[in-house]
């Protein structure tokens, strides 16, 4: 139970809506039950008809300092757990080159576990310190390091869709590969062994690496198998990868129409970049339900392209942020953020029309946002009743933290621009009650 | 006198020369007099001959920690200490709208000096734990103010050009303007005191804003105070501003010929942003040997532009990096740094056939760039014997820290593109000596 009293310098629970991007609840009680879901929030001058109803004391209820305030956990809805250990280095080449110098030859050595273990422990804990209560993981093609990633997640207590990679091509990096049948049978493994655990916050994700890995009969295969699950790849991130789909795939319209014949486009379904998807293209993703992960720093760092947020929206199509560490120098959905407004103002750089993104829009697809491309909107996003209570606490005046407050400031705002971590004390709440 | 062993994880001064954007010397031995000054910098093998040439003990050679490494204090070529309160929010509208609606109210606040020494401590305080250790700072139009702030970055320990700004014309908000008169008096009342002061690192740099802002008098009278002084101001930000200036001085040729016709275009002159300089103009700021600040997080931020730096590279022109407080979101030249290579790639997307910023070229634009920049490359920029040691210890292996490092990483560029502070115990060595 959390109380926000007046006369705090920040006094909030902050959070979006289905009607507003920021919503900010100055003085507000906030109950939670003890599976962890909310029971109500509302203005804290309710809090002893609240004690009353629901049965607890007044006196139990927590009162947030000055300078804390609530939102959401944020949303990584696109990182390559296996690509941390290079994180912030060799960001020299365009995608192709790039995957064959530096990614496939790094993915290739999650064979071993031991490597595994010490990786994805050091990229949860880091997720998790960065205010990442729920990331969409691609692991490698390895199932049992990709098992290990989804036991270390729920070990640490994150939300997580874990997927092993599927992949039956590679002409440059042969020795990192699977046959059709082997992806196909281990896929299955995969997904079988992941659900036997039953662990209340990891699930399983279908995720072939993208068309140009993957022949027609795997792609085929994968779509049976996705039809009720989770399903991950990537579409549309460079122009010469959208080139090589055209020339491996004829009989296709296009690049989303490679997925969609392939009955990989669902309302589970979330697809890294986009960069260059085309009207027709969107039109096929709204109508289908799937979504788009937007990795900004990926695309700038990689020079891929920049996506058009405002026409992904005008498509009504979902959307979210992604960190695509390593593509992405960073594992924190913050610097997605800022990356997000950054894209969008060098598009209006460009088109003075278009309206660069606000802050109270990125912190909408950083929560609610990626939650709804994730699928998992019933579950996290935001405050409302009967959702878990994923939370992080921020403290904006933690001494020698990363920011100065003055009176007229406007906290979110320079919180979403300037916050790091671990001053701002993020704290996962959900694992208190999970 | 600092010495580097082998079998360290990293074990290097790490620096720039006229000849190498990133030179690392592993195993040396650097010695540093009394007066603060480099005596030598030597291979760890030669530190018994060394020892007995300058005589010293051997046994007093520090050593440097695993994960440890040496570089130069960074460089800030432009900053507004007096934005620093509202840094990180009201980014939504373009140069001239944003200084009448936000900038000038704020600017105008620093009549009162106990308002002035609250943020210019916390401004001075906050870059130094950026890392930067010399900046070049943009006051207010307030002298006292003005000189206070190269009080508190004497007492602090930074090294600091501190300009008094001047301006007689602002239609939008009369109340933040000087007369003509009155402008010039205070700016040699200003340089006056300042030089009286007789502090060892800061020194007064007379600033004009922009030529948006001044009578062509004005900038005459300015021109010949700054004949022999370090001056700075703005240049060709945004397309608007270049608009209007070609409307406010007809007869000159452009923006750059305004402050060459009235003797601002100096060797010592810095000028921020650039974005729009035409090749004529560049070739006029070689010629005069004046130097640009290329501010890429204000100038995405505010919409203004991209600079493109290759260009100016091949015109030979003079260029370091600035974070242009409040335009850019950020006090810490290391996010100038990322969005130096950000915007370099941004305009590779639009033009394939121009090379991105390497992090070697970004490491030696805050760094030595920075020290050419501000005309102070003869006292600092790098490791060479004679300059001050001006430098930061860096640590990336502190427990906690931002980055977790991995056995094949290139620590360096690791380091620009995550590193944070304090984590990374940056100590601007001079504090010890100076
Ligand atoms: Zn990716
Ligand atoms: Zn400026």
């Amino acid at each position: 139970l959390y109380n926000h009293r007046r006369n705090e310098a920040v006094r909030s629970f902050v959070h979006s809506t289905r009607d507003a991007a920021l919503e900010i609840l100055n003085d507000f009680v906030l109950g939670v039950d003890k599976s962890g879901k909310i029971t109500f929030i509302e203005e804290g001058k309710n809090v002893d008809r609240l004690a009353q109803e629901q049965g607890f004391n007044t006196a139990d209820v927590e009162n947030l300092g000055p300078g804390e305030f609530f939102m959401p956990g944020m949303v990584d809805t696109h990182i390559h757990a296996s690509q941390y250990t290079y994180m912030g280095t060799a960001l020299d080449l365009p995608l192709l080159q790039w995957l064959n110098t530096y990614t496939f030859p790094v993915e290739s050595r999650y064979r071993d576990l031991k490597f595994a273990r010490d990786v994805y422990t050091k990229v949860v804990k880091r997720t998790l310190r960065n205010g990442t209560t729920t990331a969409c993981y691609f692991a490698t093609i390895h199932t049992d390091a990709s098992l290990l990633l989804g036991q270390i997640a729920d070990d640490l207590g994150q939300r997580a869709l874990v997927g092993k990679v599927c992949m039956d091509i590679n002409p440059m990096v042969p020795q990192y590969k699977e046959l059709l049948d082997e992806s196909k049978d281990e896929t299955l493994r995969f997904i079988r062994e992941l659900l036997q655990k039953k662990y209340p916050r990891v699930k399983p994700v279908v995720t072939p690496r993208f068309a140009v890995s993957c022949s027609s009969s795997l792609l085929d295969a994968l779509g049976e198998i996705a039809r009720t699950l989770y399903f991950q790849s990537h579409i549309s991130e460079n122009k010469e990868e959208v080139e090589l789909v055209k020339q491996l795939f004829p009989d296709c319209l296009s690049y989303t129409d490679v997925y969609l014949k392939h009955g990989l486009l669902t309302d589970k379904t979330v697809m890294a970049h986009g960069c260059h998807l085309t009207d027709e293209e969107l039109k096929i993703f709204h109508k289908n339900g799937a979504s788009i992960s937007h990795c900004p720093s990926s695309n700038i760092s990689l020079m891929s392209g920049i996506l058009n947020v405002r026409n992904v929206q005008k498509h009504k199509v979902k959307l979210g942020l992604g960190t695509d560490v390593a593509g992405g120098y960073s594992a924190s959905i913050l610097d997605a953020v800022r990356r997000a407004i950054d894209t969008s103002k060098v598009l209006t750089i460009e088109h003075p029309q278009l309206r660069p993104l606000t802050f109270e829009e990125v912190f909408w697809l950083a929560t609610l946002g990626g939650s709804e491309a994730l699928s998992l909107d019933d579950r996290i996003g935001n405050f409302e009743v009967g959702k878990d209570f994923d939370a992080l606490r921020v403290n904006v005046s933690v001494p020698g933290g990363p920011l100065d407050v003055f009176p007229e400031d406007v906290i979110v705002e320079k919180f979403l621009n300037l916050g790091k971590t671990p001053w701002l004390s993020f704290i996962s709440l959900f694992l208190q009650y999970g």
